[in-house]
């Protein structure tokens, strides 16, 4: 009985998936596949090569392979949706949620031919409809397709918290419910620094506009970027994510995750707090909330129905 | 006596110099100042932010900022240079080479201006006359200016060494002396696989083919890509230097040192066989040569001689 | 200017003394030199050379090195005090804490003598009263005299809550205020699993019991040994503090701290959250009390003021 | 399909056991199993407490259990035998010999009744004999049992050889042939600083010192500890041995091999250069001896064989 390592694919070779596939094999979580189209086949293997390159410097033992050919991903242990297109000057937003459903669509069926007994997380924005599109697609458990979005939100908060109050990333956390970015519904209550509320260490408007900058932290990168947009957190994102289920963790992790009555709603992906483990979203944790919270969530959901209105 | 963090200053915040500053952060080995030109200030701060924002996820405290002033280089422990331009189509070796010296010259009087006491690496190509260059220019002892080449040539040499022998990438080294790329003088007698020499597991002809695809490494990633070359493999080589020298190593690696009379070249930058520790270049190897790897070191010298003309 | 390694020592060369060391060098925090009794110098150099010997295998960089001379720890960066004796059967407290504090006495006048600017670590038991007196033996500023309790208490409580919901320990944390094992101060509504408070997750009566198990977690660990205490969770966080320190990482992390006013207490070590960086101890966070935590918290510290006045 | 992390089972929780169960769980190798005798039930799960109360504090996420029942090893993916008894002052080597051999045996039975599928890596002295022992006991192929010297005994020598060059353990390697400790036959040809070989960086008097302190250095360890021998560089060495096979590494490392004509043995276990995967034991590298190797090679088969007898 041979150990064999895992496979992980990672579909769409942009920034954000090679920069992906490389966190995963410096963590070693298994070997690697980035696909890309024909037409980036190419440059899909030089990326995969000179990361496979950096290997020996680095003291990873990870196999890192570039391809245009699905049959590459057979029996992957968990696949990584990052392809898709980023909204062009011009396009409306209808014509961005169809092009990119069309694509998920497609790399779905893909997939599930090669790699049946799969777990998906799903990156591409919209990131709630991508996953439940992928979720219908694929036919899977809701168990084995999941979003990612809760995980870069709050590492954005933590970051802005921990340079106000000067401390270490490691000892400060955030909290959100609901949609990625602008949608987010961020729970202050349950954000600390070191264990302690960050209401007791930051005054009302300071976190306000933490929590602001929060929202609109997607959109400053790409401001700064002046062409493109995040990659580097968004991949250590799914890379935690990823790590969590393949090391079968049990990590307390916000995902986009498919509600079936929980928090009120049904046939919804939406972002909540999760477990993370070995059988992929193990749990959803169901939380009191107050009525605003409960309001800007239902606009959180609204929000995301009407994307998936735009999709039937 | 307050402890201080590192301070590492990386100029040049394309793909090789954002993922060193990646790199170095993920090892904490301190904190990070990416660096470009005032055009490239808004994209440079961007990156550094986005990395910045993966930390909390990552797990690593260090800071990470973009910047186009130089004084925020201030007091840097360790400068590592990836600034310059690559050669286009249709320009000429010298104006390539002018035109990067011109870019080192003036990078090196703002780090020396801000930073007196530390040490610079440099990877800007063609990098033997670069790293002479920043050598003049500074004024600095030639312990404090380093180039780096033989780390990266090693680093595919073994990848390419273990994909053959389907070996872990931990157990193989390689060995060159000499320029970078296709001027390197590949010392396979010196090369291993869990210590047992390569010529004793690979054939002559394969071996050959192996040296030759590491010659053409660069090349075979630029060629792949479409647009722009390798940046992770060459990324995890400076951040290894930076590596031993800010930790005080004493590693044995391959180096752009400075020689004054060593393997019998004087006022030239060549690769040779060094030590890495806490005062910089600490030491160069000499080993015998046989007469044949001695004509192809004379060549390569002869080659960078070449370039050193163009300079003057 | 060379870069210099860090110098830790580590004073007693018991369990808990040598894993320290170990976990130290893993960390690569800087070379390490161990500290016994004339009597025990063979041990204690055979202790550090086995671990010197696990270096090229676990692959770190990090000299280790037995002694019982002092003057081997001279221009220490950081010190540990582990030394001490354990309660022995028959023997009465007051002749523990006698006996200890002589130790801790002669220890710190070694100490000062050859590191006047070091950080000083005490895991000595009874740590708080252990502290004060290299405290006052010492002479240093109360940011450069530290005691550690509340990482290991939190550490166990954090194990058992992990354990009860079947979760990851990384998103598990724990808050504790005052003395050490019994003497505890838990702030269950600081505690949380994944930022949720644990009130919501786990029944009062079983929190009440995973509380008092962590009270008596040392007591557990002696009970199941019979023989010898815990060390592998005390190393585990005397490390972390001397990261904190060694790295400027700016933690916020539970200390026995010295008070002047804070909480109401003055001229007295006791545990209360502080914030540990470049500078040592950096801040001590003052929290507000509900009456049944101050009522605990003073009799957590008129314990300590007990212990200290038999040191009168 | 849920992914279920890795089960190592680690027999015997002596110092070099509980390490061993240490390093693994700090690598997130899977969850560990001490297991011990009867009368050693409380002290092994009392160390293995100690251990998991640690796992908050240094970030690992692994189960560590203490146990005195064999059925809790149930489906382990590889097990480590560490126990066994060390000479006492008087005790003849023939009855160490059988004792042990006794004490295989018995384990034997109970891994491979719980475990029939597992990998066994054997540390119990005398080592090749040990290995042997259980082999034959388990009716596993040989791929599936493996006993480890030669990490240790190459870590010991690289470590003096870093020492008496100043240099990186990290850049140092060796190699070494045949049974364990007085029994090893050094290839110093084959061992290398920076890829150059020893013999042309140290005097052939001076290795001749290092290649007998590595013959030693058990006993230098044992003569210093006074009580008991090394375990922090035995532990390490299990370790780089699990991790390769369970992260199906290929890596080229010294295991004692059962021979079936490799070098001219048979039916023999000794040591020898190895690829340790997936699959356990996947292959014996043959070299090329000189007359002199092969004598000093024939001398430690001998000798292994002799203890063999006493074993029939």
């Amino acid at each position: 009985m041979a150990v064999k390592r895992n496979k992980i694919s990672v579909i769409g070779s942009g920034f954000t998936g090679a920069t992906t596939a490389l966190m995963i094999a410096q963590k070693e979580l298994g070997d690697v596949v980035l696909v890309d189209i024909p037409d980036m086949e190419d440059p899909t293997k030089g990326k995969a090569l000179d990361m496979l390159e950096a290997s020996p410097v680095q003291g990873f033992d990870a196999n890192i392979t570039g391809t245009a050919n699905y049959e590459d991903t057979k029996d992957s242990d968990l696949v990584i949706i990052t392809a898709g297109i980023a909204r062009k000057p011009g396009m409306s937003r209808d014509d961005l949620v169809n092009t990119n459903a069309k694509i998920m669509k497609s790399v779905t069926q893909e997939i599930v031919k090669y790699s049946p007994e799969t777990f998906i997380v799903v990156l591409t924005n919209p990131v709630d409809a991508m996953t439940y599109t992928v979720f219908k697609e694929s036919g899977f458990p809701k168990e084995r397709v999941i979003g990612q979005s809760g995980i870069l939100d709050t590492a954005r908060f933590r970051t802005f918290v921990a340079q106000e109050l000067n401390l270490s990333v490691k000892d400060v956390t955030g909290f959100v419910l609901g949609g990625h970015g602008d949608d987010m519904v961020p729970l202050i209550r349950y954000s600390y620094a070191g264990g302690i509320p960050l209401e007791k260490l930051i005054s009302k408007d300071r976190l306000d506009e933490i929590v602001e900058r929060t929202r609109k932290g997607g959109g400053e990168i790409v401001g700064l970027l002046g062409n493109g947009s995040a990659y580097y957190a968004p991949a250590a994102s799914l890379t935690v994510m990823a790590e969590a289920i393949l090391k079968d963790q049990r990590r307390v992790l916000p995902s986009i995750a498919y509600l079936e009555g929980e928090y009120g709603y049904k046939d919804i992906y939406l972002g909540v707090p999760t477990i993370l483990g070995g059988s992929g979203l193990e749990e959803i944790i169901e939380l009191d909330l107050t009525d605003e919270e409960k309001a800007e969530l239902d606009k959180s959901a609204d929000s995301v129905k009407n994307v998936l209105e735009i999709l039937k």
